[in-house]
């Protein structure tokens, strides 16, 4: 029903299952008002293939010309269009208008009785402004009525909201009490107030600390976010469905939504867009169109659709930090929104991809706060074998070791290590074909914010190391490294242990070590101990994939649940034929997994089964009920008794 | 024939005629393979309604079926095209191929034969690694060469080419000698290598040291640039035409442009992007389409020609100076290029308009590097009176005085002169509403490196000013300040010493001051002196705008040509009746007017003759030929003797 199939940050690209057909998220659906039809669905369907959208049934409730009709023949033959329809339940109205008389119930079960897709409880809409006393009995009342609507869903698809105001702590307790409900999808509410004032690091908070909380498996909508300037930052936090009545709304009084912010057409001077309502017309033109009102809602759906598309390949390309610093520079509030991120950078780091097939891009001083660069920092301390007493270090160099440092390195101790004082902190020559270090694109200059956070990381790092520590200055730079010779028994060692954890190089390797190189390149391609191929390493991202006799070494190396997925018995033997393992199987597995993870697939008495890539986080494997947790490359049969 | 109408950093919205039309720069010409029509220029016409294109006349002069036609028929119909035709004179194809055996002097011949409205003269081009001395005989042979093909030019105009290699000293003596030749269009040549190994850095060297040397009213081509995620930042460095081969080159091998980069085809899961080629298709179905060349190549124009018309859009916004710092995120290697601009923040300086009416948005550590913060800071150091004697000092905010003080201030001197810590540097009390003082947008938490550079120039600033200087911290944010009172005489005095030059305020406002205010805002509109309006305030810009009292005020004070612009006498009676001031007749002017700057119009005999709003710098004034200087806002009869 929900199915993750790509994912980067907390953004992920799942297939959502309706009566009437599949989402698949990212998703804008657009708001159509079911009294004044600016744009048909038909024509929506024909120029965006758009898979779903959302209307209103508090309007189709209310009014008796609507109500009739949507209750006898249908909400999709009402609105005219046979995908997915989901449904408001009229908070916002009721919120806004002061409408007492509804009851929360009754509008779940028209919503029901239409035969929405996905309906919504009517949930109590908090103002960030509001007293936290006023917000937890909001809150309560919200989520009783999101329990009591549970009970008349029927087959219909439940929305329940996550409220609790600008409350850190009321967030969490919403969403976390809603996870425990079975509601299909969850809404992140009273969010346009935080929108329209652009208050975007109160918005961060509010929905990190609703994702935080929430059970993983079941998509997030972030309520009434239709600006596309906003998409990619909130699809970063890991939202799913998105709304747009703004396409409408704006184009009503003349204004144009842009990926940077809005313009009113009277200011135009050119139409500064490749739609086809802006590539072949002048402003003038446009406004003394007829349909005026119409192409500027047409503009304003292709410029918010092409973005959704923008970030899914954003997504593919693991590229959607890069695309969140360029758009949070449209405003100087949403670069506050980016900068409140950092506060999750631990949550974010649990979820992002271990690496990608491109290179790392420094945009601003934001991209040194990307997940991967704590991560590798995190394991060079944590993981990482400092075992030689003199460490000579390198001036600041992204590409460590391109450059040459000759003549002075010959009087220098043989087992020094060396490192670079690279981008992402020190790195040691072991790694520098490991993601991000080589792959890596870094300005010659960057920031001074930049330069100084990895300053203090180098000093608080080598401080730490103790032993000799060395630095050579800038003036080397044409120098070359005295240790030309062959490290690969050194990188093999390091890399294994930063991602299988310490200690995992002196298993795998015991024995006779040999390599096999890529003629072309040089570059380890397979590991070979005492005769058998235990690991190849991929020369995309330095990083290894398992072969049975490596997963065998690690099996026995490390108790149980560490680098395993942990399945059921009889779904094992489907993987040791090499089957994919299904989330829904899964029993336990490292809480240390991360996506991209090469992992050890076991059975209930912990018998290997297969090696595969994580596609989840331990956390996803227990929750999502569909869809595959990890992706086997090799069965591995059972050992004959 | 080349005239400026819109301007924003050294970017120029201006109208190239040529004998077949009007170009509006920044414009784009694509580039036409006369032997290989990808899309036709009817198709372009109809599409991308273009101005103009490129086409090559070496390859037309080298092959005898396209040579005899087009001498017979001329180009334009050759190419099927009526619109202005530029041509190539095969510079590039006679450095790649090394055809020796082409006469430059025969070809700037044929393309004139063949009625090109733009010809190119065959420049010799210079790799960035050749040697300095190989590079300068290169240069001599090309200005030789420029020399020649003036002589035979005839009606055709004629782009005489900047060469220099890296060498900023042989740009700039190119850039200056090859304005002494009457050519009419000047290409920045031998840049390609540059673009092409993203050495974006060396790139804003060359293209600024030529256009510091060269004469401004001369549209400059940057060849070979048609990658549109260039654009922005080549048009802010004062470029007006670029050329796209690249729309089709990438094409052929199935990649597409993007304003962010170039991605291939065969790897896109979505086609993001809103134009008619993308916006209904999956990349499957582009692939399989039977004409894919044929819509890769529409799509990258479609990106291109958008991206002219976004140019354009943030020049005539005054967002400019934005839009390049979030492209410039495309690429770490862009960041290089614009952070080498910063070396000629001086010569930006001098071109960059007085004010604009959109708020100044900080986005990254570049924007505390636009030209409009060192003008702020430079004008505060030389212009500003630090008369009193004691200087309170309110922590940093970008909206002086929107935060309120109280208690403790009631025990501060009377005569304190107060300040904030704002954005753009120390800013007195007097001018929190003067651009870009209070318009703007910060963020609330901007980078380090900003934050280290405000505080490092308030810090050399305060020292400079002697008193006693006392810095309140930030747990003063609540309080008030003292000076609540009324201070519009000391904020007019300010502000016109700001814009007028140091001491305009004691011959301005030298008897009794009035002031109209708005009933609504409260804001000053008229000052009054002795019962004559001299000046009006711009709600917007908190800047002045002259009536003939001020004017008459300042023309008595300040010797010329101190904010004057001189012109000859006979014209000078047509902008006493109001009239705007042709560049051609201008004889000088201060060479501290900046565009947008308020300025005294004087005739020989330095009589005012009316007052305007310059569009021009001195240099451009009297460089151009054709256009505005000036435009009149109020003539001034002359004085009965």
């Amino acid at each position: 029903m929900f199915e993750l199939k790509h994912r980067d940050g907390l953004a992920r690209i799942c297939r959502l299952e309706t009566a009437h057909g599949t989402l698949e998220t990212p998703v804008l659906l657009p708001v159509i008002n079911p009294n004044q039809l600016l744009i048909s669905p038909r024509e929506m369907k024909e120029t965006f293939k758009i898979e779903g959208l959302i209307t209103n049934s508090y309007i189709i409730f209310k009014n008796d010309h609507l109500r009739e009709p949507a209750l006898e023949k249908g909400v999709h033959e009402l609105i005219g269009f046979e995908g997915t329809i989901m449904t408001d339940s009229g908070t916002f109205q009721s919120h806004v208008y002061g409408d007492i008389e509804l009851d929360p119930i009754e509008i779940v079960k028209f919503q029901r009785d239409i035969g929405s897709d996905i309906g919504t409880i009517l949930d109590v809409f908090s103002e960030p402004d509001d007293s936290h006393s006023k917000v937890k009995s909001d809150l309560e009342e919200t989520l009783k009525r999101a329990k009591a609507s549970v009970e008349h869903k029927g087959d219909m698809l439940l929305a329940g909201t996550v409220q609790g105001g600008i409350f850190e702590d009321l967030r969490a307790e919403s969403a976390s009490r809603i996870s425990e409900l079975a509601c299909d999808v969850v809404p992140i509410g009273g969010v346009v107030p935080l929108m329209e004032s652009q208050r975007y690091a109160d918005l961060v908070n509010v929905v990190m600390t609703s994702k935080q909380n929430l059970d993983p498996s079941k998509p997030v909508h972030l309520f009434g976010c239709g600006h596309p300037m906003m998409f990619s930052l909130a699809a970063l936090m890991g939202c799913d469905i998105f709304d747009s009545s703004a396409y409408a709304k704006f184009a009503k009084n003349g204004r144009m939504l842009f990926v940077d912010g809005t313009r009113f057409l009277a200011e135009m001077k050119k139409l500064p867009c490749e739609c086809p309502v802006c590539y072949g017309r002048t402003p003038d033109e446009l406004t003394a169109h007829p349909e005026k009102e119409n192409l500027l809602a047409m503009h304003n759906l292709h410029v918010s659709f092409a973005e959704i598309k923008r970030i899914k390949q954003a997504i593919h390309e693991g590229r959607l930090w890069e695309m969140v610093e360029q758009r949070c520079r449209g405003h100087p509030k949403l670069l506050d929104g980016l900068k409140q991120l950092r506060k999750y950078k631990d949550f974010m780091e649990k979820h992002e991809p271990l690496s990608r097939e491109l290179a790392f891009l420094h945009t601003s001083p934001d991209s040194y706060h990307r997940p991967v660069v704590a991560r590798y920092q995190k394991r060079l301390a944590e993981r990482f074998e400092t075992s030689k007493t003199a460490h000579i270090v390198f001036p600041e160099s992204h590409k460590p070791y391109h450059r040459h440092y000759k003549d002075k390195m010959s009087q220098l101790p043989e087992n020094a290590q060396f490192w670079v004082d690279s981008y992402f902190g020190p790195a040691p020559m072991e790694l520098d074909e490991m993601y991000p270090i080589a792959q890596s694109v870094i300005p010659e200059h960057p920031d001074a914010e930049t330069i100084d956070a990895i300053s203090a990381f180098s000093k608080s790092f080598f401080d730490s190391l103790g032993g000799d520590v060395k630095h050579y200055s800038d003036d080397m730079k044409t120098g070359k490294p005295a240790h030309h010779g062959d490290i690969a028994p050194e990188r093999v060692r390091a890399v294994a242990d930063m991602q299988f954890g310490k200690g995992a190089s002196a298993f795998l390797f015991n024995g006779n070590l040999e390599f096999i190189k890529s003629k072309k390149t040089g570059k380890i391609r397979n590991v070979i101990v005492d005769g058998e191929h235990v690991l190849s390493m991929r020369a995309s991202t330095g990083f290894f994939t398992l072969k049975p006799s490596g997963a065998e070494r690690l099996h026995a190396a490390f108790p149980t649940p560490k680098l395993r997925v942990i399945t059921q018995n009889e779904p094992a033997e489907f993987n040791r034929e090499g089957k994919n393992v299904f989330a829904k199987f899964v029993l336990d597995a490292d809480p240390e997994i991360v996506p991209g993870d090469e992992v050890l697939i076991v059975n209930e008495s912990d018998e290997l089964a297969a090696i595969g890539r994580a596609l989840l986080t331990r956390d996803e494997m227990l929750a999502f009920k569909t869809g595959i947790a990890v992706k086997v490359r090799e069965g591995i049969q059972a050992r004959p008794e």
